[in-house]
């Protein structure tokens, strides 16, 4: 729970951004990603992000429209990637085994792509109306395959839950909060948390206690 | 999940700034939490601040030396308030009772206090080395209770976890995360949300499954 002062990123290196090209492009979000993780959306410029890329301020204007553009860029990229990492569902396949298999996955996805989570989570309110529904949409698509995992379980009589949709969230806010206080060097891998969330979330939902 | 696109505090009237006194401290405050919680720290000006609170510029210098040290207050307040909450563990009873009481208590308080755990919480970075110091020794607090009630639980064969801090952080980010999402409206009360998430909790804990 305690964080460092400071906060530190290294996603320059994310593998999330590959597909943003041209590759100048690329350089200015993974810059403006930097500089909102640790100033927030409102206490950023254009100005410091075209600095931190290393041009000219101008140069920003030629890939992205405004400074919400380039933020609303990250936020899809980086719901999208979330909501893919979720291995998907096959029909005769075992509800704990599936929920277990996609916690995990969500759980560490959210450890080692902890800045940009902490950006796409944080920083919604900053979306424009339009941006902030296509946004809002990914989130409803992770939401329910959560909930429809929780109701398969409950229909086949592994899991009872007093309340789905809360009992879904409670899930995703294990992951999610890892945006607050994960960091490179904490006393567990990514994987490591989404083996010990996936078994927690399991014990959440699991039905004979 | 899904977030409006506004973010919307309505803490003026949080009875946890009525130990902050003269009355213009508070209301400098009171400003401060609104702001920071809508745009960032680093997004709010002293002035955004002073002309919020409807006060010159140069009368938040009576009150607060800098913006860092409303900052300062805002957490400090929160955070020992987030730990009050909490109640006292009583030597005879019963751990899954007191961890139930427990976790209720702390997340009811952080959807009651959203905007002020927001705050807390995500600005964090923010702090000058020493005021963090003093934040983190709070934050330890709270985390030492939470992981001696799941060591006593363990101990009275009450409880059975494959790894007692990671266990401890995970409650405590049910509750945090509320800080995120939720917002008056939600569909569950604070204390509907208290009472959810302290059974979760314990089925995240208790033996015999």
């Amino acid at each position: 729970m305690t964080v460092a002062p400071e906060y530190s990123t290294d996603s320059g290196a994310d593998e999330l951004w590959e597909g943003v090209q041209p590759q100048p492009a690329r350089r200015l979000l993974v810059a403006g990603l930097g500089l909102f993780a640790a100033q927030g959306f409102h206490g950023t410029t254009t100005r410091d992000i075209a600095a931190r890329a290393g041009m000219s301020p101008a140069a920003l204007y030629v890939h992205y429209r405004t400074k919400e553009d380039l933020l609303f860029r990250i936020s899809r990229i980086a719901h999208e990637a979330a909501l893919t990492a979720i291995p998907p569902e096959s029909p005769g396949s075992d509800p704990a085994g599936q929920l277990q298999a996609a916690v995990a996955a969500f759980t560490a996805w959210h450890a080692r792509h902890h800045t940009a989570a902490r950006v796409a989570q944080y920083e919604l309110t900053a979306l424009e109306p339009a941006h902030f529904r296509a946004v809002a949409a990914v989130r409803l698509a992770i939401e329910r395959t959560f909930r429809k995992m929780i109701e398969r379980g409950v229909a086949a009589g592994e899991f009872e839950v007093s309340d789905t949709p809360a009992t879904a969230l409670a899930i995703l806010s294990l992951a999610i909060d890892l945006a607050r206080w994960y960091q490179p060097g904490s006393r567990h891998t990514p994987d490591e948390l989404g083996d010990l969330y996936a078994g927690l979330a399991l014990r959440m939902v699991r039905s004979g206690r």
